[in-house]
């Protein structure tokens, strides 16, 4: 079967080319996942901070409290470890060697990101949650900047 | 303890109320990672359809040839599946019966989606890859409109 | 090699039918997936609001509460979200428009059992709880009444 | 504040006792989630085998039936997967020492089961799969006898 | 292309003969997968039993406290069941029933490992803790001499 | 309750210190958990290169052939993503500045490594899985020496 295909396609070296220079998965990169990821810890950090404490003696409030802090640690948790691995794909699979030159600090950049990722889980603790999402936003310039496109930056909270 | 944080903070009502009120794990939506997705899906289905089949008894093609499409077609799975998720959290969380007034085909709207994103799994068709990627988009303009925002659509591929 | 099995086979065109056909990853679907883990919400549940306090100044008592505590959020957040899923399957999968005739609320009915399943994680609340099991019960009889079946519904709890 | 919830719920110790013998996560379990993972394994099986090769030289027929092998290799491995878990839960969470009285071949049934799950995995095999789902539904009836109830068994494929 | 192959390569019978009698995903079992993650689970039990509760009426010290403590729960649920499950790898999948010849209580050696996981999640309780990190141990060794290997037992905190 | 129980244990300091300087979820560290995952990338790839072709016009052998390959590669892919994460950690959460005197290549030791598990998933190449699992045994290296320790390199295969 392949052999018949072959002879009816043997002018696809364009497509095999570019699937042979495939670099990553799919090609398809973006920091804007990695963003919503940020916005989700600092929202959650500014959510539990925001919790106000249930009234003495109320068990059911006391419960409520509890759930909803249980919740919120755990989702900024995911969502910071979502940042981690989002970012860390653009620095192991999209950014090549050629991209130090016009970034020499690359590897900084994404190491400091992503101990503000864990340091956004061990603690509750909006300016590290507010600086993470600016490490985010220097990324997407650094990204699309290499990619000689202008994608402007927005935020969805 | 919380009695006495409650002593201090009891004038905390605005923040307890729009805790009350959250309407989702974080409040923080945006329908671009379903977009991300779907965008892997398109760039998969055709980056499947154009990979050229290994050359007649040459075995390492062979098996290159069915690494590659093996993990092609993984990664599709996997991305409309995601595709899929974030679409539903949309309709599940941050809908609420009001949108209906603005949007009374929501629910087809959704349900459509969705089993496109099945479609594309099950299936290597660029048209209903495309047709995906159209449907997130109508997503996206319903979304931002209810939220009374101008969020300019973009594709990173 | 295809093409010779294609010669030996070439009256396989019902099986290739069937498949061609295949309405799902599996064709296998069954509410009773959904309904377990309903009934883990509901249980964790109760199990939450009958947690006694520990003792007062009793530190490991205190340690033991909160573990338990943090544990049955945990797995009620998880099992809501299985819940969750495992009924959106039945609603984007294995749902068609020719079920709209028999079942014209079919949206709603799935709408609102999904934000149940939000409701379930967002507060500990027993009545809540109860509804989604309900919710997922009217989806069983709905679901069998389709396939012209009767299966009987149970719990397991 | 939990001083003073204790003082008003000191009373509470059925329901604390039940939470300290809770004997699992929630005390909610079933062999139906196996089965119906046990079904899917098999339901694979058997399309995997149905699929119809395609015509010589039909490079779309090709790529649609790798597309679709892939895939289904892919569910049955996870619903293999699925069904180990589940029974391997029952196995170590349900099951007591007490049980070995009635079920002397405990051990025996669960681990047979288990590596009918991996050669499952390893082969497109319509007898082990069926012997699979009849290994899960020995199981349905050992676990349902050591609760003293009677579940019918039933399959939904 | 693979009657071609096939031609080429027809002595290749070790080759295939290993990978029909492959027992196993990849061949590769390592009890330190499972002892890695049982010391994780000793180190936060440990870890949640010296926290430090927080000065009374200090909400900052009160949300640190609970962020660590949920966090790490969550962290020995997730490693108790990773211990859980590399230890079940190895009783279904690595040992044999010829196994049982040099090991007859293989079988109540895995139970009791898997049911201290699951008391390690419940409690924190670092008594059942290095006892599960003991269990492991048993397992390592019963494994390595198994192989007729002799491989150090290390610990890396 | 937290009150009380200050009082009876203030002079904790020790251990909030400790707890304070956690520099990770557990402080359990251990290059063995990369080490496995990457000897599964390279045994899985010999596998896969080793793989016979199916007898010409044998459908069940093709099949079989297909479900082998499939499986291998789709578990390469996992032990390779796995691998990768298992890296990522160490380099992001054990590895501090200080460590850059000791290792002043510590961020491109990782990133090849990292890249390294990429290529191991696009290729099914004998030599680079070699190379991965030798970058994983410098890695071994540089980590223990970083700790003081001497910890004998092994592996399992």
């Amino acid at each position: 079967m392949f052999d018949r295909i072959l002879d009816q396609i043997e002018h696809l070296s364009p497509a095999s080319e570019a699937s042979a220079h495939c670099d990553g998965p799919c090609g398809v990169y973006d920091p804007a996942s990695a963003r919503i990821a940020a916005e989700a810890v600092l929202s959650l950090t500014k959510k539990i901070l925001a919790l106000a404490p249930p009234a003495p003696g109320d068990q059911a409030a006391g419960i409520a409290f509890l759930n909803t802090l249980t919740r919120y640690v755990a989702i900024k948790e995911q969502q910071a470890e979502q940042t981690k691995h989002d970012l860390l794909v653009l620095w192991t699979d999209y950014f090549k060697p050629d991209h130090l030159k016009d970034t020499p600090n690359l590897h900084e950049m994404f190491w400091n990101a992503a101990k503000l990722c864990s340091q956004c889980k061990q603690t509750v603790n909006e300016q590290k949650a507010t600086e993470l999402l600016k490490a985010v936003q220097e990324i997407h310039e650094v990204f699309w900047k290499s990619k000689k496109r202008e994608v402007p930056w927005y935020t969805a909270a």
